[in-house]
């Protein structure tokens, strides 16, 4: 991610997550696992998609999100070490490095994901810059997401999708659930923060629905098409586990158009929305770029 | 338990959790091991000593206490099911049932137990009962209770714990964080919940403290002497997984004498309580009954 506003986000936000993991009482055989999925080198994008879209509200209010995006990438780890487990994906790399029950063991790598989840709801609570009112609207909106309604509901359907009976809608409904949901959240915390109007926050969530898709197809499109060095992961996982994919039930090309058609609509509300608000959501389209396919 | 309040408050606590459950928007797949869980016939002791504490205070505190009750009993619902995993202590039995990976599989307990873990916070911040306040506080003190600070902490170390090289405090402190965490949570939501004074809360910590060093080593003696009928799993399970317990550490006259100081001590702390509030604390009582051993 080549820009300036991202990269000073992204600093802002390693020094609070530093900040965090330092001054916690946690015992340190608990935080070690912690910390090396925390700090495995991520991208940081559900963090960043919420900074982003606050620092178009204002500068000043770019404080008030850190607790928020770290709580939001604690509960993105977990999701992370646990759908790495022998019973779900089975993945022994991420990011190029031992996935967490490789490194530790088993039952370390539950617990650490337990602990990440649980932290999580913690950290928004002590948050000082905002208010109680505020707090409970994004713990609602944090639990909603991440819970049996949202993410988990999606990841026990995708682990347990017959290839065989699986049709597009419902392709697009495990992601929208499994992927999607965080994204969503990153959008409307910084909504609830910055305290936007009904109107201005249900067009960012259908932005970060379509961002939320097209990074899905991108992803599969990848383990088709990328390496290892590229994906910091193994490729062709996907198909080696029968899993249900864009590529697999659309066709590469297909699933490319499909991809484009996201991109596209993302763009559409963003310059809608700068029209309406004066803002410059123009600075959301870096996200977007990002899920370009590069030309052969 | 045979105590008219307990019954009562146990009628409205399962009746409460139904109507959780009833209204969620759960799909079926997700909710179902959920519920297999929560309704597989817990004594629901963490909701119950929620409740009668509050109903200590006034009567008309109950209801403003059972969304907490729920979210407490979801949370320990959810370790119970992590606990059990092949990972953990490989338990194929719990209260007389298959547990929740035998009954589904691996990957569904897994998330099931995530589910639990994910909504009990989000049940605290619907509750229309209470405010903003008291709710970011409950979630607080559920967090620190629960995550890396608290239960999980202290079941990373139960299942790290060497049995050569653990010693009685070591084993105190594994256990306050893996059980005791939780009961003291229960008092303190209460406490909270009624706003209490922070001098009556201490002692009600202090209560909850000696009850769940009590609940353990009860539970430790009952895995020698009991019998699968009587306590619902299999006996002698800790002996097989060389897990640390206050018999094998102090042998089973001692920890028989350990049992009666901590029960003693919870009594002396609610005739206090009841002394200095003219509160009726003394109705804590029956749960320190539960644990007293019957003579052979």
């Amino acid at each position: 991610m080549e820009n300036n506003l991202l990269t000073t986000l992204r600093t802002l936000f390693d020094s609070a997550l530093d900040d965090q993991i330092r001054y916690v009482m946690t015992p340190i055989e608990m935080l070690k696992p912690m910390v090396y999925s925390l700090k495995n080198g991520g991208k940081r994008l559900r963090p960043l998609l919420l900074l982003s879209t606050l620092s178009i509200q204002s500068t000043d209010l770019i404080k008030s999100g850190l607790k928020s995006a770290i709580a939001l990438e604690y509960i993105h780890t977990y999701s992370l070490i646990h759908d790495d487990l022998p019973a779900m994906d089975d993945d022994e790399l991420r990011r190029g490095q031992p996935t967490n029950h490789i490194q530790f063991d088993e039952a370390t790598a539950i617990l650490a994901g337990d602990a990440l989840l649980t932290d999580a709801f913690g950290i928004i609570v002590v948050d000082e810059l905002l208010s109680d009112e505020i707090k409970t609207k994004l713990i609602f909106e944090l639990s909603r997401s991440a819970g049996s309604h949202g993410m988990v509901a999606g990841q026990l359907s995708d682990v347990k999708a017959d290839i065989n009976q699986t049709e597009f809608d419902d392709l697009v409904t495990i992601h929208s659930l499994k992927t999607g949901k965080l994204f969503t959240f990153a959008i409307k915390a910084a909504a609830i923060i910055a305290m936007l109007e009904e109107n201005e926050m249900q067009q960012l969530v259908a932005f970060s629905e379509h961002f939320g898709r097209a990074y899905q197809i991108h992803n599969d499109i990848m383990d088709v098409e990328g390496n290892e060095v590229s994906t910091g992961k193994s490729v062709h996982k996907d198909e080696d586990l029968d899993k249900v994919t864009y590529p697999i039930l659309l066709g590469l090309e297909q699933s490319k158009i499909e991809l484009n058609k996201e991109l596209t609509a993302g763009r559409d509300i963003l310059n809608q929305l700068s029209q309406q608000t004066q803002k410059d959501y123009g600075q959301l389209e870096v996200f977007l770029n990002l899920l370009e396919l590069k030309e052969a």
